[in-house]
């Protein structure tokens, strides 16, 4: 079954794949039943020596040869020419991974928490030995992103990505956006669809997407980013009526990836943060609906692309995975040694403080005269130009309004630190909601 | 200039530059500008050592040092360790890229034209000697594209590439659709505003995006596509009224380049073919605006994918064609010879008649009892199934009705044999126009 007849002519490749979840038995699957058509495109047969799992007997999404599974990884690893970490995890994944570089084999992953703090650890692993980590399902499921950033953007210089990487928060507020409903509504609801775990964590403050973040930043800017230099902001705050006012001024929120090349002293620089953000109706990262994703790239020379698909889905990123394991074959057989990540740019990664962009400050403030005076004085001490003010009377005793202020751009810093000032004045009752705006 | 000092830790590789027009200079440009980055992106330092053209003297888009240039390309190719083409046309272009090839070269290329007709004999070449040819920027522009669908969806099964290829007549329809107005007209106002040529049958006959077409539909099928063997109809006869039409109905027209896999008698055959199909408004591909270029997969696994991005101009496809030169340059460094194109499923390439879609169809007809049924009857006859009919009354004398038919899916052959049919009933007085729908 895994050696089909017309792929005699070419060479073996063994390949071990580890762990059979929901991209796992798709990718077995997938590897079994394409056998002959992988093969001719690889120029390799790829023989699946075998599935290590935790427990042998756990059901599967997909019918798998009982016998392909094994409970030893190490065993399985030693002697493979291209191991399929698809475990997820940092432990043992870290280790089976260095085993199998170490062994030789090239490797590929979609493992994004793993490549968020160890891929500089694996990548230089792979140096040593002249072979190759592929992650292409690491960055946003099937969307082919890693080959476009690392090698056909590799002769001009990204200024800025904006991606919308994670699709349970893309489902969330889309659904807040076209039916008005509140975050825990949907949220609840999502799970019960399967859009979002029970454990909804990772997903809605915003910690995969930063994985993701930092994995497009070290290729997109040729420098290491590690986890811990990423903003991170969930949308866990995201109410309706803030949905409502952004789409009464033009907007969508959408929880963006920001890869930014900003100057800061003079000095080149990289920003990288994930926050919900304001995005103009018009811009194409708007349309962008429900679980799908989409990663915005605007380059020096190249202009401004954009790669859509599904993020997410065990089919869908076996796909990915799958024209990894090509890849990898190819260079087995073509010989010569993996080409490594370049990091050589080494720029600084800026603090949040530094970034500059536009605000949508929203405001609950006593409905008396002089108070929008005030309030501009503030923001006026704290460098922060006003472009637009919407007021609208709130409440049926007309003692309170709310203010919409749109800013100029400013430094992050400066805008928290008025937003600090604002608060504490006595005309404001309450900072509603701070929102960045971004693709303008 | 062209030797950073930065990159003096790096083995030099010499590239020859054969071309230097739109595209050209600005590669030349960025590959002295930005020498110290790409020396580090690629592992080698890049040496521009010289620059082919048949006009020492002639005006450049960039300022460009005299002394790199020119005439004897044969002279600069040999002892080069990367050779750009960049001139475009089939001769010397295909002689300067064999003998590259044959002088262990790698070659860089932009010239659809040369591909689409000569793109097997290249190959072979190339593999031949262990080298490799690339060609991102042939086939869309900036839109990386091509490794895409070489590499990272290798381990999948594309079903159906629908592509906006070319800038000029997407430029062209998109003005039509936004301002109602008339081909002719739109057509000289992108003429003066430089986006279509002086002599404009290339794009607006649909022959640039049959290059395409053939180049994407060979990758993405694993298959040579000949030029001849792409169906080819451009948009001269789109008219104001078809457009509106169209728009009434829900669709836009675009000029698509369709490569499909679809089965043939059992048979798992391949479509490539080049028309204005008629797109519906929520489509994906509705919504690329003006120059900007699209490329549309669908793949078993993947699911959906959009690739978007300006298709043509001078800095941007010098993105492309500096993406590729850094993937050459690393495979220099890396060792191992070249991976070929893989060619080897040659799944058979059917003809238009084959084709499965579903119709518009506009008829000029008497406006009389019974026309229905006997335009009915023909349809019937043909085999061709009805979805929808809307009728409109023409004209001041009330003799003639205009019908729009939808039609279910249907075979072109069997279309096209009734459309003939419908022209020669007497009750027809016109067929205003046939378009297929795409897309759905």
């Amino acid at each position: 079954m895994t050696q089909p007849e017309s792929s005699d002519q070419y060479r073996r490749l063994r390949v071990a794949l580890l762990g059979a979840g929901a991209v796992g038995s798709q990718v077995a699957d997938l590897l079994l039943r394409h056998g002959d058509e992988l093969a001719d495109r690889a120029g390799a047969s790829l023989e699946l020596a075998g599935i290590a799992v935790r427990d042998v007997d756990a059901p599967r999404d997909v019918e798998l040869p009982k016998e392909l599974f094994t409970t030893d990884a190490e065993s399985l690893i030693v002697g493979s020419d291209i191991v399929i970490e698809l475990m997820g995890g940092i432990e043992p994944a870290r280790g089976n991974l260095l085993l199998a570089l170490n062994s030789g084999a090239d490797v590929v992953t979609a493992n994004k928490a793993l490549l968020a703090t160890h891929g500089t650890e694996l990548f230089e692993a792979a140096d040593q030995v002249g072979a190759s980590v592929y992650y292409e399902a690491a960055a946003a499921g099937a969307i082919p992103i890693i080959r476009p950033l690392r090698d056909s953007l590799a002769g001009d210089r990204v200024v800025r990505i904006m991606g919308i990487v994670n699709g349970t928060t893309n489902y969330i507020l889309d659904r807040m956006d076209s039916e008005g409903a509140d975050f825990a509504d949907v949220l609840a609801d999502a799970q019960r669809l399967g859009y979002a775990e029970a454990d909804p964590t990772a997903d809605v403050e915003g910690h995969d997407a930063a994985q993701k973040a930092a994995i497009l930043a070290s290729l997109a800017f040729h420098t290491t980013v590690p986890l811990d230099a990423v903003h991170c902001e969930g949308i866990t705050g995201i109410t309706a009526s803030m949905i409502d006012e952004a789409r009464a001024a033009g907007f969508v929120i959408k929880l963006l990836a920001v890869c930014e090349r900003i100057t800061v002293d003079g000095a080149e620089s990289i920003s990288v943060r994930v926050y919900p953000a304001l995005v103009a109706r018009s811009h194409p990262l708007a349309s962008v609906h429900g679980a799908n994703n989409a990663v915005f790239v605007e380059a020096e020379a190249a202009g401004s692309l954009m790669f859509y698909g599904a993020g997410a889905g065990g089919v869908q990123t076996a796909s990915a995975v799958l024209g990894d394991v090509v890849s990898a074959a190819r260079r087995h057989i073509a010989g010569g040694v993996g080409v490594g990540e370049s990091t050589r740019a080494n720029l600084p990664i800026v603090p949040i403080g530094h970034v500059i962009t536009r605000y949508q400050i929203t405001l609950e403030v006593n409905d008396q005269p002089g108070v929008l005076a005030t309030i501009a004085g503030i923001l006026s001490e704290g460098g922060v130009s006003v472009a637009t003010v919407v007021q609208t009377v709130e409440g049926e005793d007309d003692t309170t309004a709310r203010l919409v202020i749109g800013t100029h751009r400013a430094a992050e810093q400066a805008l928290s630190d008025t937003v600090e000032n604002l608060a504490a004045s006595e005309v404001v009752e309450r900072v509603v909601s701070v929102l960045r705006v971004e693709g303008e």
